[in-house]
C-alpha cells in the first residue's frame, strides 16, 4: 500500500469486511507482485468499497476489504486468479493467516462524535 | 504487541469485532504506555475475546479487538480510563481514525477449508 495513502472512507453502514489477520513467512517469491495485483483486481470487482492493509517489519498483517454485500465477497473469493494467490499464501507466503467476514453495522471518526 | 505473538483465535461466529483504523502523529507523549495500557485494560474487561494489532513504520495502524456482544463494547467505550485514552488519541496521537462495529458472521483459518 502506498505510506502516505489515507485511511479508507466507506459509506454509510450496512456493509460488509473481510477481516484478514496474517504472518508472512520468509519466503518472498512473488510476493509483493502478487499482492499489488491483487489489490489491485480486488478494486476492479463488483460490490469493492475499499482496502486498508498494514504490515509490520516482523511480518504481521491485517487487511480489511470492504464490501457492498457477501455475494460480492464470495464471487471475489471465488475468482480465478485469486484462487491461485490464495493457494500460494497456503502453500509459501503466510505461515498463518485467519480470515472472517463481518457485517459493518455503524462507524464514526476522528471528526464525528460516536453515536 | 508482542512481534512473535500468536494471531488471534475467536469462538464460532457469530461476535463482534471492533475495527480502529488509524494515523499517528509524530507526537509520542505517552503514546506506548497508552497503548500498553489500554490492551491490558480492554483484556480484562467482561465479553473481550482477543486483539489484533499491527502498526507500520509509516504509523498507519489496525487494531481489532473481538468481543462476545456489542454491550460488551459499549461498556469497554464507557470505560472512565478508556475515554481519557481516547481524549488523547483525539487531540494528540491520531491525525485521523475511523471505527468500525461489525459481527463477524463466520470465519476460516489456515487449517481450514473455507464453507
Amino acid at each position: 500500500m502506498n505510506p502516505s495513502a489515507p485511511l479508507s472512507r466507506t459509506p454509510e453502514a450496512p456493509y460488509y469486511a473481510v477481516i484478514f489477520t496474517s504472518l508472512r513467512t520468509a519466503d518472498d517469491r512473488g510476493y509483493d507482485a502478487m499482492a499489488m495485483r491483487m489489490a489491485a483486481l480486488a478494486a476492479s470487482q463488483t460490490g469493492y468499497l475499499g482496502m486498508d492493509s498494514v504490515r509490520d517489519a516482523d511480518g504481521r498483517g491485517i487487511t480489511v476489504s470492504y464490501w457492498r454485500n457477501e455475494k460480492s465477497i464470495r464471487i471475489w473469493k471465488a475468482n480465478e486468479e485469486h484462487q491461485q494467490a490464495q493457494q500460494g499464501g497456503k502453500l509459501m507466503w503466510y505461515s498463518d493467516y485467519q480470515v472472517r467476514i463481518a457485517k459493518v453495522e455503524r462507524g464514526y471518526g476522528k471528526m464525528q462524535e460516536a453515536e
